[in-house]
């Protein structure tokens, strides 16, 4: 079981493409494939002023490596790294250390920002006191807002034209299955490669990880000797996506390259070159952009009696 | 628990809309989806000659039963019933049969042909050439392509306008996430309500069961009285679509409205009016309609040693 491209001892086998590789070949074959989504779709661009978000996990650690390796070529690009601390105690502390080391070796500036800081109040804080209002939302339907929210706020405070973030096959083959098994369409038709369309004071991002599947990110994330998070967060629940990356992953083992189909079939969908009319306003609380009157995050924080920001 | 429309004892539940039923109430309410579905879509219009595909299964003793409910109000309108004998011994003959009593309930003219009368070859003979030439193809696939065939070859040799097939909600959805599955985008956007657009030689398929989830027309064929199958098809074997039907009714079960959901978001798609560019030939053996050189169906008998017809 030799590697197909240097002949050496095989560590890893695709059983998608057939291929074997040995660990220096695969590690090469992860960077290429990641450089050439970027040039290919025009990610990022010699201009650009990059924010990378990054929890401290595989994903984030193996696009900030790979990224800080590509971008050193291009001297004029400057790369900040940012991480959301939404204040769950135990869990996000070994991220964030992890974080700051992995800054330190990479020399990428790293900024933490917090859910506190921007919105008063920690995830557990909001969590207790929509528990208090009788509001049936999950952690996670927070948290992924505010994270949303936070990212663009840092964004467009630190002047950054392009927002990276570490989302991989698994992820966005899961959302397009979302999408397509909640009837939205328009989501479908956006979650294209490409940056998406700008709006006014929305930072476009961009999924550079878009065809690795987990299982190479988390070869990738063990080869180099990355830590992994030992804490689950304690919020974990089970939830449609849940679901379908169990759905998805027991599939993708008896048809190997369903996946990666899927984000393909999103791709055509997309290239098609459909205008999707997004009428997008200023949330009248925080002047951020969304299509309703009051933003999500704000409306969320409205909820549960947090006056907005 | 009583009915929704007239207040007397119900008999149906749907967890997606919440909605409840007495047996009558329910036949009609099944009856007005699909006549709506019908009028939406211009599915049928006046002047069709319809063939409407029946096996003699529930799906197709639902759809002729409600068509010829409709089209009595229309007698310009024609409408034929076409059956397709593949030639399994056992498990046909009791669709067969089933197919010629509701003709001749419903007053509706019944054409059979066989795969045998138009291949030359029964679907249990054409397998087992398969298998002595080792093509190793499932008998489904020769029986859905050559079925295909049959009914577009009936459909032009009868002068039928409109061929009517009894495709419900759940076949639908699993041909939607089958094709995002599989990458196929353009078969996705194909999927939409309307009859496809015309390509010389081919006859436009309308569905007008596409909104009506299999649990209710098992209902509807329960409350009516029409015979089930006792046997199952001997070819019947796992498929990437029986997986699907498995995992979307699991799905359904968690999440109501799903299957609803999916076929919305086809909708959506194939409203979005893209123009999917299809070179259509005709095939060099058989002339019928295709995109390659050589059709589906006669490259199949071909490569089993049968001379196409």
């Amino acid at each position: 079981m030799l590697c197909v491209r240097c002949g050496s001892k095989a560590v890893y086998y695709s059983p998608h493409s057939g291929h074997r590789f040995c660990a220096k070949c695969f590690i090469r074959s992860i960077e290429r494939r990641v450089r050439s989504t970027i040039n290919r779709y025009k990610l990022l661009e010699p201009n650009d002023r990059i924010l990378v978000a990054i929890s401290g996990g595989k994903d984030s650690q193996v696009l900030l490596t790979i990224l800080s390796k590509i971008e050193r070529r291009f001297p004029q690009v400057t790369m900040t790294a940012l991480a959301v601390d939404e204040g769950v105690p135990g869990y996000r502390d070994f991220g964030l250390k992890r974080c700051r080391e992995l800054c330190e070796e990479l020399g990428v500036e790293l900024v933490v920002t917090s859910f506190k800081e921007l919105f008063g109040y920690t995830l557990p804080e909001i969590v207790s006191l929509a528990e208090k209002r009788g509001v049936g939302l999950k952690a996670c339907t927070y948290c992924g807002i505010l994270r949303r929210r936070a990212i663009n706020i840092k964004a467009k405070e630190l002047g950054a034209t392009k927002v990276v973030t570490g989302h991989n096959l698994d992820d966005e083959a899961q959302t397009a299955l979302m999408n397509l098994l909640r009837g939205d369409a328009l989501r479908l038709l956006r979650l294209g490669p490409k940056p998406i369309e700008e709006y006014p004071g929305f930072i476009p991002r961009v999924k550079p990880l878009r065809y690795i599947p987990e299982r190479d990110i988390t070869f990738y994330a063990y080869l180099k000797g990355f830590p992994f998070y030992e804490v689950e967060c304690p919020y974990v629940r089970a939830s449609l996506r849940d679901e379908l990356r169990f759905i998805l992953n027991d599939i993708e083992g008896r048809h190997p390259g369903t996946k990666y189909a899927i984000v393909r079939a999103v791709d055509k969908l997309s290239a098609l070159g459909v205008k999707v009319k997004v009428k997008v306003k200023s949330c009248k609380y925080c002047g951020e952009p969304t299509t309703r009157d009051v933003c999500r995050a704000c409306e969320l924080l409205e909820s549960i009696g947090v006056v907005a920001h």
